[in-house]
């Protein structure tokens, strides 16, 4: 089945391009134009993914150079606009694609509906042209089969956060679960790790950096020296302990 | 790369076989014997996946009766024993499998290691012979693509609830986050459908019947008819509402 969308999101899986869909395959080699998000000046992680697939070629790719945002705190009303400014730019440079007759993929990390960019294109373009979105196999799903966790037993309960909520909410939400998943680590990691071990984790939970990709580590969060420094493509899983017969 | 494992899980995704990962095609197609849970007389649901890419073949098929436990409550001590004894079995007939010289596929809906059977013959099989495990796209994955709804959104929280906890818990999970999966409907529904009324979700959750498979259907939960029977391949999906710059 070919897809007759004019912009797919492409979600890539967690790295390793073996773990990529065969219809994600399929629209990586098939779309006219790939693009991705990036940060200025380098090559993004989902684009890193997509060449070892198709390998790099200028002619082909769009990158979409988030605005500098360091400066300005995510609760400023500027964030925002300044990010909604980006993404307004980027369905602009999309749209163009289309109506010169290309076909556009959007190259996406693990599941595109899943705390993706991908999102935010995808709601301003929907109502435009035709659209579609490739699922895919998570992050997190591709962290707990490498470091062997099975995630769910029986009746647990599972509770994703992302590590950029505040320290009490994620204690909260953590205490409150059978299992849990921590995503956004990155410079939240000092304040995640506190919340584990108020939450009494820190013992079960377990530290997984670029999961199925080239320098995957990880390793308990009990023996992780004080000052680790996670960089943004990190989670951390606490696997469930419920009912195995 | 082709897999040194004596027994593979392999992590079939929802349903579509386009949405199958590349590594998973390659096991399915390489394995010399296909193992897969079933009820008694019928085909299984991962069995029926497969089908549609490496077609019947009954001297390569094992099929893994369940034995008829609906006669036991799943709180009866009997229930686990019963359970205990039928993974036993099925551990024998894999082992007996590889002492002949012969690689297992075990065939899995979904991700293997999320709510998966494949957990209770994978911890059995670890320390015996050498085990892979296959991740895969999740159900839950296949359903919110399917009905368009992205499903976290900034720092949204998500909690997976499977629909047989008793009705207070599940609705204190359901009002202590921002988007929800319950999972495991079926004879559940009923007690499901009233915790999302009690926590105020009725409007907002979405039902998806066989996601990504034929006979695939979808409709808001307010829609729905009281008398509705659910089947097990169903879930619910309460998306997120966060951050949208
Ligand atoms: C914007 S979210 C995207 C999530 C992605 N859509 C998914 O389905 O997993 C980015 C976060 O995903 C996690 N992540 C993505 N890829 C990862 C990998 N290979 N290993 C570990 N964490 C990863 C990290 O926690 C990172 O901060
Ligand atoms: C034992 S769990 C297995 C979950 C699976 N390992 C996964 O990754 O999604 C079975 C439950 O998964 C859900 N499920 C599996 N496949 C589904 C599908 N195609 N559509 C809707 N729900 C599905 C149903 O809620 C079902 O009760």
């Amino acid at each position: 089945m070919s897809t007759r969308a004019a912009i797919v999101g492409i979600g890539l899986g967690p790295g390793d391009p073996d773990l990529m869909s065969v219809r994600a395959r399929r629209a990586l080699e098939g779309a006219d134009r790939l693009a991705h998000f990036c940060k200025s000046g380098r090559r993004g992680n989902a684009r890193a993914i997509a060449d070892l697939v198709v390998g790099a070629d200028p002619a082909r790719e769009i990158a979409m150079a988030y605005p500098v945002t360091t400066e300005i705190a995510v609760e400023d009303p500027a964030y925002a606009q300044a990010l909604a400014g980006f993404y307004e730019e980027c369905v602009a440079r999309l749209l163009a694609e289309v109506e010169a007759g290309r076909s556009v993929g959007v190259l996406c990390e693990g599941d595109p509906f899943f705390y993706g960019s991908w999102m935010h294109l995808w709601r301003r373009l929907k109502d435009r042209v035709p659209v579609e979105t490739i699922p895919a196999i998570t992050a997190m799903s591709g962290a707990w089969t490498a470091i062997e966790a099975p995630i769910t037993w029986g009746d647990d309960v599972l509770t994703v956060v992302p590590g950029t909520l505040p320290g009490p909410e994620l204690a909260r939400h953590l205490r409150d679960t059978d299992a849990a998943v921590i995503m956004k680590l990155g410079r939240n990691w000092p304040k995640v790790r506190a919340a584990l071990a108020e939450a009494g984790l820190e013992d079960r939970a377990v530290y997984v950096e670029r999961a199925t990709m080239a320098g995957e580590r990880m390793m308990p969060v009990a023996d992780m020296p004080e000052d680790h420094e996670a960089p943004y493509f990190s989670l951390v899983v606490v696997p469930g302990d419920g009912r195995r017969p």
